[in-house]
């Protein structure tokens, strides 16, 4: 029995790595010790160089493999703490103690990552030793006037896709966030209008009041109608926007790096104008937006354990999954290299 | 070298999953709450629909493979804690929020599991949405008037055959039980009758005085000859019974289920009839049998370690491991969905 | 990206495990308690028999496969504990207790492996059922009349081929441990004859002058040039000798014995001869010692994780290892059977 349900699960969870930019540290965190990272389970650090460029190497030794994150920073190049070969920021060896002769040799150098300094983030792409012809996503309104910013990081025990699936999914809000946002009752019924974007989808909210939850009390304390949008966009940009009146607007920009298959780094940036002192926001917004992370990181863990014991995702969706599939299937049709084929607008009704 | 000792190694613990009833809980333990368990590494989930009657379904959403288990019973549904879906003791689906629409769809069920209260136990039987064609297992004596019946639960760090012999086999009480039941001295000879059941295997005992031991003395002080037969039925019951004389019969069932292929749920039924106040047996037979699980438990570990270091079993056998290689191939048979082949009788000498 | 790089790794890690006599405790560590330990991932029991002499088993009764070193040791013969089986020193079944006949049989033996007690140490010939045509390695200089000498073992984390090139490696000293013996500055050009030795090779360094570091003052306070080999001996023996004067005198041998492929155990045998009190040298050389030792497990620790990570090794390596690439050869060429291949002598230099 457990046979037979075992090979009706299909394996829908491999949606692969999309090629782009991932954002692997606040800015701040890079200085002058290295910080290792994992992007898509491959061992990277970064520091900064000689001009206070961030730079980012594979965190391998071309030497033995020792992990160059353990060594240090010594004139803008980093220095093994095995033999002390030493690496500048393009991954060409600068040192051999002990050698003599030259240290430079291509069976020497360390592939290095592209890497920016971009709105309080530092960004790498995902290609060993390319120029990449793109630059990292710019985040709406981040530290724009009249914008309260914040800024936060978070591990997610999840594969990217369910991460972001669940960031952009509206109804489990009346459940494992029951109370903050929507409620399972009294429900209305809205439209949604399902659309592709260049190299992502968005979906639209249309027709819904102001959820009776405590966030939108807090937001949005005069009611009315919500402008909302959900949006993903490759390779990693998840994206949640509400326009109440001129004076409201909130937009939560996470980045979502995988490091394992199972387990997403969240780069969360919250900008918001409403019309409440920053002081009273300082105090609100923050912890309000870590207790919805944790409730969906709880639930998180338990999907992916459960997907982990079933050895793979065995989903039913409906037409309310509004952006699951689609997200997806770009990150299928981006990792193997293809073009998003077109995705038609869809409209649906739901009730919230 | 160790190359060649691994190749010589068979894999004779494979003796894969037998179907039929297993105990998964004591009733007491499934009410309004969601239990979860694992049969054979297959994720179940028990609770009790509207009418108190148990049920059991795959632990798993149809939806995005959350643990049911994970969420709440709601008028005798399990609700999903993820997007609420709802579920009936059936596997249908009853509730898909903010769905306009009927909830109920062949792509949305879970697939449920036949199950049982049955004295004192919960049985599921093993294959998913089927009606079985037998009823679980009923144990001898259990609650009978005149016997005094103990129930217990244990967590065997064993595959399931290994459990069943370590639970019927004679030799080992001398060594692992030292004191408690045979010593390895003073030895006697009797015969052994080894025998085929319906489905089962069974082994009796002639000739055997009251062991000298500790549990020998309690439950039989007056000694006398013992009869005694050990027992496996198909596909987990291995029951030990003693009978001195007509005032003193031990009948101990215990029902194993394997949780992963290394780890087995033991629950015990002991049905004691003995010339002695329940208030001493109370205070006697659940520490005494406990010692002796714990016994087990330890010598079943490091078997179990030492084969998974192997990387599979290589017994040699003797005549006086009356049950072992039986019980391997029932499990054996029945797994692979052939009936069990005639096994002839055998009479063997023993020293105990 | 990753899975590119991940297909440009050479696994060079995997140098096999090459036949011979391993060091597997200290002589006074078996005694009347059966001592267990793993040789290359293979349980091995050893206990010392009715005459004291040392005796191996596999770890693995024949019957149910329970660890034999789990049971204990009686006149001389290793008891089961599950079933009471007990062997002799040579494997041979010497007891079924509660079988009618005769314990030994064929397939009641445990595979035995031939043992020796030499220089303090106890050493297992790697092949089961084999006398070996060779006896165990012979430390020089140990318990030397006139020479200081210190054993000690300790758990390194790494493959056996990574832990004897960072015993018998020069350049890594001034990194690791640094202060210790070189420094990173003010280095002077020697010479290295790199020669093979039957079964092994040996690195000699020509022109050093005394380090400067704390290691090299303590132990030749009057400095002068010094007279340096490292030396690799198949299976598994690096040994370091250093020669100031006839009055300075130091060759530490290390047994390594593999654990697991990225654990193995390190046997050290440090025989000193210089014009320092001996109460002296008990204060420091041990302390030294395990200094330098914590300091090579911490890298080695950092190593064995990384090339983990990268599913293999990818080493670049230059003229001044000395001895890396001549180990693995060795450990390749023994391990598959084949006799070493002639490797000519080669002189280089190097900066110290």
């Amino acid at each position: 029995m457990s046979e037979r349900l075992e090979l009706q699960t299909e394996s829908t969870s491999n949606t692969g790595f999309a090629p782009g930019w991932y954002t692997i540290a606040a800015s701040k965190e890079v200085g002058s010790k290295p910080k290792p990272f994992l992007l898509n389970g491959l061992p990277i650090v970064t520091f900064r160089d000689s001009s206070g460029q961030s730079v980012a190497l594979l965190d391998r030794c071309a030497h033995r493999n020792a992990p160059l994150s353990a060594g240090r920073i010594i004139d803008g190049n980093i220095q093994c703490h095995y033999h002390g070969w030493q690496f500048d920021g393009a991954g060409s060896c600068k040192a051999v103690p002990g050698l003599c002769g030259e240290p430079d040799h291509a069976a020497r150098r360390v592939p290095s990552f592209a890497c920016r300094d971009s709105q309080g983030w530092v960004w790498v792409y995902s290609e060993a030793d390319v120029q990449p012809d793109s630059e990292p996503y710019e985040i709406p309104f981040a530290d724009h006037p009249g914008y309260f910013t914040v800024r936060e990081r978070l591990e997610m025990p999840g594969p990217l896709d369910a991460v972001a699936e669940n960031a952009l999914d509206v109804p489990h809000t009346a459940f494992v966030h029951a109370g903050l946002f929507r409620k399972n009752k009294d429900r209305q019924q809205i439209e949604v209008v399902i659309r592709a974007l260049d190299g992502g989808a968005e979906a639209q909210f249309i027709g819904e009041q102001r959820p009776e939850g405590l966030a939108g009390r807090i937001l949005a304390p005069q009611g009315g109608e919500v402008f909302h949008w959900d949006r993903f966009l490759l390779p990693c940009i998840a994206q949640v926007e509400y326009r109440l009146s001129d004076r409201n607007h909130i937009i939560a920009t996470t980045a979502l790096t995988p490091r394992t298959p199972t387990v997403t780094d969240l780069f969360a940036t919250v900008a918001v104008r409403v019309p409440i002192p920053n002081a009273i926001l300082r105090a609100v917004v923050k912890p309000l937006a870590m207790r919805i992370l944790r409730q969906d990181m709880e639930i998180l863990r338990r999907q992916t354990e459960q997907v982990a014991r079933f050895g793979g995702e065995q989903f039913a969706s409906t037409e309310i999954d509004v952006l699951g599939l689609r997200i997806k299937k770009l990150l299928r049709e981006a990792s193997s290299g293809r073009g998003s084929t077109a995705q038609e607008e869809r409209r649906i009704k739901m009730l919230v």
